[in-house]
């Protein structure tokens, strides 16, 4: 599963929110070629790599996906996602849609999921409230905010973060409401399927 | 939404659950050329009228969809549907995948929901424990319910009816979750892209 959204919508809190409250989520960490910011920890924000690793491990099939933005690559490491979702766990991307799209397109059966506050304004007020961030950022991440919003339709849901816990709730019970569909209920339906031709053979 | 489901998964009851436990749900009442049978009463269980007055109605424009089935026709009243769905309400169609195709062809933002006692086995015993049906009424519904079982794949999502008060409680997340989707919340991603939009304009 993906969840993106807008710079400020509260994502890292919410994936937070969904590992603390249920057992069967696993938060995929990036790899990626850019600087470590102030804070950020090796393995647990990124897996911070130069640029000709991060090459040879795309030539050695080792990422799920991989895109790259502002001159910096980013890529979900295959192996992690294969070995949780073996596990049983939905697997957390916390990606952008360029990734995102790219996962749909190879796991259809992936759920993405876009998270927004419930107004711009609110977004706005959001990143103020920082209070870390110089007039000029905001207002670089409003405008990424418009490009970002361009995307929405490619989402499976749209998740409207106002209050935390039941956010939280919602993104859990999409993903129930995913394990519902036909395409992830196949095992299910040909087992039903098999066992009423059997009865009808019986009667025969 | 439609409802739909083998003969025996309990379709009936689950919609009386969802009627009386939450207000936001309309049952629509199905036209139909069939002699009522005993016990079903006009404009409860359906609308019973001759070929002539049905043919009439499909004329005028009146039917959200009909179907030829075993001889006779069987179709969705319009008027009801478009009164309730002005009224802010669900309005849950409890019929057959013929007529549930239809209705996602016109309304691609119908959700079609498929109903399954958690096994064959089960479904059988549910149809010997009513008592009311003689062994070859039961063993046609099964064969029925074969074919039925062919159309699973159309639907948007399977509901396991093992535990009535908890399929219930799903049926109703799921058209929550319906409603997160991008094609129902066009009109607050026209909003926030907007908002944004203006953002973008005041900054520059």
């Amino acid at each position: 599963m993906v969840i993106s959204g807008f710079s400020g919508a509260g994502k890292g809190t919410l994936v937070k929110g969904l590992l603390s409250r249920y057992d069967n989520y696993a938060l995929s960490v990036s790899m990626t070629t850019r600087a470590p910011r102030e804070g950020e920890r090796e393995g647990v924000d990124y897996f911070f790599t130069d640029r000709e690793k991060f090459e040879e491990t795309i030539r050695k099939n080792g990422l799920v996906e991989y895109a790259s933005y502002c001159g910096n690559y980013y890529g979900t490491p295959r192996a992690y996602v294969e070995e949780q979702m073996e596990a049983g766990k939905n697997v957390i991307l916390e990606i952008e849609i360029q990734g995102a799209l790219k996962i749909k397109q190879k796991f259809p059966d992936s759920l993405l999921i876009f998270v927004t506050p419930p107004s711009a304004q609110e977004l706005k007020k959001r990143l103020e409230k920082r209070g870390t961030e110089t007039p000029e950022v905001i207002a670089r991440r409003l405008a990424r905010a418009v490009e970002e919003s361009e995307g929405i339709e490619a989402y499976d849901y749209i998740v409207v973060n106002d209050h935390l816990e039941t956010c939280v709730e919602e993104i859990h019970r999409l993903t129930e409401a995913a394990a519902m569909t036909p395409a992830r209920s196949k095992a299910f339906i040909h087992k039903i399927r098999e066992e009423l031709r059997g009865f009808e053979k019986g009667a025969n």
